[in-house]
């Protein structure tokens, strides 16, 4: 397990209209990756305004890439996300903290 | 003062080949936002991979929208973000947190 763990985003494009409902499937979907070895933190932010382009990221934590990828590989996991529907573009990925400030 | 405070996120497009020149520029650009009043932290986030659409992600917390706005307002730091290159496309944009998950 590596300490600093690995980030992982969703930048998620979907009509402004869409946005309710999508939080409301998106908030029993996460509920299988709450449950998985390895799981940090997981918080879905909606944009203020709805004119933005990406209106909900997930930004999530895990002790590890190997960790995140059982859980994706969970099949209620595969199940609950095919049920995605087709006006959502979700754009999921890995990422590392590259520069980190502080309040000094 | 809002408690929870406010999220800024900054989903960037550009290159993988100039993500290294951008991190740099960011780090110098970001100590602006860093000694601003009403800053928490920042992190860029970069990519794993390269074949990643949004090769670097931003996400930063303030104590209210007030404050950031005051913030990106000094001169400053808008003479700084004249300097991002072309190449780049920023998407910057306010965000609260709609669900929360941590390790149970």
């Amino acid at each position: 397990m590596d300490e600093n763990g690995v980030t992982f985003m969703n930048v998620i494009e979907l009509p402004a209209v869409e946005v309710d409902g999508f939080v409301e499937q998106w908030r029993e979907r996460a509920k299988l990756m709450r449950d998985a070895p390895g799981f940090r933190d997981s918080r879905l932010h909606r944009a203020k305004l709805p004119n933005t382009r990406f209106q909900l990221v997930n930004v999530a934590h895990w002790d590890s890439v190997e960790a995140w990828e059982s859980a994706i590989a969970n099949p209620a996991f595969q199940t609950a996300v095919r049920g995605v529907p087709g006006v959502v573009t979700p754009n999921p990925a890995l990422y590392d903290v590259v520069v980190e400030y502080e309040q000094s």
